[in-house]
């Protein structure tokens, strides 16, 4: 929006080589705001632009861009420049920056870091992929516990803790094992002399390096706090975790599981910004997949070629009760794996949601069975169509076909999720799709026996 | 996972009256741990549990219950502990209950509030629903600019902040207007002296009390922050919102959208609190609704009755086809509910969306339409199935077909979440299967159409 409104005036200062004005107004916003004005400007400009402001608002604004644009903005600046950059952005967003790159530019890039920043970012990357130490940071403030307010007042005023977390302080013993935090906040209201001792909050509430970024949410959900030390396999503090973080890591998992859900392969950019090819070969995968998958229904179909003949009535329903299988299916699918991935929902309770979603589907498939029975009574008696003379028992293969449909696709719809996780696949690959195509076909075979079982065998002679 | 651990020995500590050692243990633990302990006891248990804990952090127990336990705990507590906990358990938290209960309730725990505490409970639960003021707490430290920090830290000494946010200390002007705000961690490391002028951030970022959480959602992703401040129509600060609640708030709408992405209605409660029949009730409408609609399939058909008895292939690949649009169609609507969700596509976007899916719909239809066409052939050639003389006009009908459907359910798919918005209803209320059943009827049509069209006229004669 600021952007948009901007725009013009900026263009046309740029134009005019007017850098002084540039600057003066762009200082006026913060961070993201001018990252969003950036991104619609051409990658030269936003080198340009990026070079008029001064050193820590210009990294500032780097790591609000999204990837695509730091890594043109980094192309279209010189090496030192980029340096400079590199060194000053904080850790965490530099580690999803240089995860995102091919190895050699990765490689060339840390090249560029003095060593001690090499150090961390090395570290960092050091860690697994979409794990907690990739999302730390390792600046936050250490005491140890026999220190006095006044000493920890005068470590902080020591360093420059510009773009540290210190809200939190944290008590690490002489192995640099964490033992506990005090609270900023603590600090400033109690006298100087006052020991860490008195202060310590009495909470050990900690992350490892390894853990998945899942299971960080999931901590930052239950307790209700904005940062969590992370501590490597012996206890050592290594970092700290803050929720900003996580709430854009919890907001991207929830994109793709709904992206994948919808039987979409999980885009790595917004929509607007995918191209078309991109998005093409995001869907069309999944699409030829289901659409393979989805062909056994001709070969179903075919092997009752003859009685679709001799009763075409039977296909009428045909898209009716497929559908509905297909309904119930991804209702049970989406459910769980939501239920899953918030953890509502463990492996271990796959028998609960079993003997729920068999008395849940028999119960669905009731009401449904009710609704279609009464539609093929009520065409035939008002004669809006002619089912001829065994409408009745044509009618109870529709209520009955129903119940097994609905009941099925209830139960594979909840119990793939689980399959998937079993054997350590992401339950989100079983997308609503998945499950309609799965029960499409099984839904047929339902339905045509259904027919043969209950009609009366002269009809298909 | 603390809970089963101790859970025998606290029962047995709860019968045997233990209260001095059911206090030590559980006082050596998080608040948030201490709730997930007590979910698993009887209400009347919990009720003892609360009354063991130190006052302050049995509201912090309390606030970390699920609603419901919150509920059933009150109902066991005798008037004066409910008044206690009531006026100690943060103000967010409270609204949070009593916007859940019915509105007589409400009213009665009202009143047993002390009049600063129900003056605060009344204005945020006068807050519109789902609003930013729903979620803010109105604890948090205001100063003046003119102020110096010693002044600023006498201020905080004064009071008991315990309760506060105070991490961000913010400054009005003499109306109470926010100007801007200066860090905690500022005030530490400056000499006493220094005026309030010197630290301030010069950033004026804030929500409105009455904006959708939705809105304070992508603020926090935006400008990665862990508070903001929240001001009234007249610019006036009343309240702070934090990120952890915003974590939960993002959370929970993700999982209402993921539900009616599924086509269930939004659960209250996680999956396996549902009872049964609470979760037919929010299935059943849907489904039957979607059954309903997709009857419309029925009466299509038999529209077509003439046409499949003649060539039954026909019906061979409807199922096929149609799944092909509803495929379709349920990636491009997961695809645009959740660029809308996170604002990644507006209302305004809906052209350039309609080209992209014009253009995405025509390429992987034809993708679908090529691997079709070949599939009847190689069956034709290959003996599999004889689909008569007019075999490749047949498999042109498919390949022609699929191109139709799956344009449409691409347009359908993306169209509709914004028809929806544009008359002010929740896009996600245009779940995948409601995408897939309107495509189903429209599919069908299509199909049979481009059979009359393009097959010889004496095949259906």
């Amino acid at each position: 929006m600021i952007g948009n409104l901007l725009m013009p005036e900026l263009v046309e200062l740029i134009h005019r080589r007017d850098f002084k004005g540039l600057r003066e107004i762009l200082c006026g916003f913060a961070p993201a705001d001018i990252a969003e004005i950036f991104v619609d400007l051409p990658p030269d400009d936003e080198a340009v632009m990026l070079r008029l402001l001064p050193r820590e608002l210009a990294a500032e604004v780097f790591e609000n861009l999204p990837i695509e644009d730091q890594e043109k903005t980094l192309h279209a600046l010189g090496n030192e420049q980029v340096a400079q950059i590199l060194n000053d952005i904080s850790p965490d967003d530099r580690t999803r920056l240089l995860e995102e790159l091919p190895a050699a530019a990765t490689q060339k890039l840390l090249d560029l870091l003095n060593p001690e920043e090499r150090k961390i970012a090395k570290q960092l990357l050091g860690y697994p992929e979409k794990s907690v130490g990739r999302q730390m940071s390792p600046h936050y403030v250490a005491i140890q516990q026999n220190w006095t307010v006044a000493e920890v007042l005068a470590e902080l005023r020591k360093q420059e803790h510009k773009r540290d977390v210190i809200n939190q302080i944290y008590v690490t013993d002489s192995k640099g094992r964490l033992v506990d935090f005090v609270r900023l906040r603590s600090i400033v209201v109690v006298p100087p002399q006052t020991s860490v001792l008195e202060i310590l909050e009495n909470q050990k509430i900690s992350l490892h390096a390894t853990d998945d970024q899942e299971t960080a949410v999931a901590a930052f959900r239950k307790y209700d706090v904005t940062m969590i030390p992370v501590v490597d396999s012996n206890d050592v503090l290594v970092g700290v975790v803050t929720v900003d973080d996580i709430l854009d890591v919890a907001e991207r998992e929830a994109t793709e599981d709904i992206q994948k859900l919808g039987g979409v392969a999980a885009l790595d950019a917004p929509y607007l910004k995918t191209t078309i090819f991109q998005m093409v070969k995001k869907r069309a995968p999944w699409l030829a997949i289901l659409f393979v998958g989805e062909m056994l229904t001709s070969v179903t179909m075919q092997n009752y070629g003859g009685e679709v003949q001799k009763i075409v009535a039977l296909s009428f329903f045909m898209p009716l009760i497929l559908s509905c299988g297909g309904n119930t299916g991804s209702q049970a699918t989406s459910l769980i794996i939501r239920a899953m991935a918030v953890r509502d929902v463990l492996l271990s309770d796959w028998w609960r949601v079993f003997r729920r979603e068999l008395a849940g589907g028999l119960l669905l498939g009731g009401i449904l069975a009710v609704i279609g029975a009464v539609r093929v009574l009520l065409w035939q008696w008002f004669h809006f169509w002619d089912y001829g003379s065994h409408y009745s028992t044509f009618a109870l293969v529709i209520g009955v076909s129903l119940i097994g449909v609905v009941l099925w696709g209830s139960l594979v719809g909840a119990m793939l999720p689980f399959l998937l996780r079993l054997v350590k696949l992401d339950p989100a690959v079983c997308s609503a799709p998945f499950v309609a195509t799965l029960v499409d076909v099984t839904g047929l075979v339902i339905y045509f026996n259904v027919a043969l079982w209950l009609l009366p065998r002269s009809l298909f002679q």
